[in-house]
């Protein structure tokens, strides 16, 4: 089964997703199987996070952002804005696809563990998500 | 359903493998469904990229093999060519399976996105994948 | 179908688990299908690597830590140990699901592929996996 998902994101960062996903797994009654995430972006990503700590989601968005650097000198890339070309390296060192198990119902994440919509352009866009859930 | 692609590859790089991928979802018939991934190897791995631009793909080439360089001190493991030891470090921080949704018989890629097998080793392999279709 | 696994790592780096996740595929029966692995956590990885030579295996672990640096004056997020923040932004570079075909049942692993746990705390803790194994 698969089902569309569409987030609009308005900034750079990490985006909690995990209960639109949830919502959609509760509806496919699918007591057991796997949920794959896929983005249809090649500047935003998916990733699975801390979802206690917003000093944690804060820090990895700093980190990524001073190893992958706008202006980098290295990029012939750049007619679409300075935030582009870092957007792909970004989406190549994180997730386009993700997948989570589902036991008892329910999407089978850790504790302390959120999905999140990794946003990597400055005014953020609307996201196109596909979500396959399997038995 | 398990199929096997086998692509040679002829130098260091990322190599659009969509067309390929896509011929053998079509031969499968699968309506929806789950298409993953899977590179047999420690020195190529997956990624989904932009598809339009070829200096995107080219920034991002250069990019990474300046994050991990060759004949780095830090290296011990040289044995197998300065390449090599770079090579594993690139795997580990780019993938080595990859799930696309299946959506009416197609992959269910976004507009800008490829398939790319990027190839880590200079003088290029034959780079074994499997690929399993589900419903 | 959903089969827990449990590992108790005791120190940073990688551990091999190809033999539970390859006994958990062969208890299953299943000729043909997916293995696809999860973590439930955010301070722990998934990685595909080379099994053979315990040098490469080194000199990732050297070269992740050098990149993501403990006691960065960028972080933050410090109550939880040094070791937390790299922890987490460890887990995004590399993966928390991973998807292998199963052929002929068996994991299709490439010869020189092995599972690994990456433990990125250094006193190493209990990690719980979800592994889903589907037709």
């Amino acid at each position: 089964m698969i089902k569309p998902l569409t987030i609009n994101t308005t900034r750079q960062g990490l985006l909690n997703i995990t209960s639109p996903v949830a919502a959609i797994v509760r509806e496919s009654n699918l007591h057991e199987g796997l949920c794959t995430l896929f983005v249809q972006h090649t500047s935003a990503s998916l990733i699975i996070q801390e979802n206690a700590d917003p000093s944690a989601k804060r820090d990895l968005e700093h980190w990524l952002n001073r190893l992958v650097e706008e202006n980098d000198p290295l990029y012939t890339h750049t007619l679409e804005g300075p935030d582009d070309m870092p957007a792909h390296i970004k989406c190549a060192l994180t997730a386009t696809s993700l997948a989570i198990p589902i036991a008892e119902g329910q999407l089978a994440l850790g504790t302390w563990q959120g999905i999140y919509l990794w946003e990597h352009r400055r005014r953020g866009e609307r996201r196109n998500l596909v979500i396959h859930l399997g038995g």
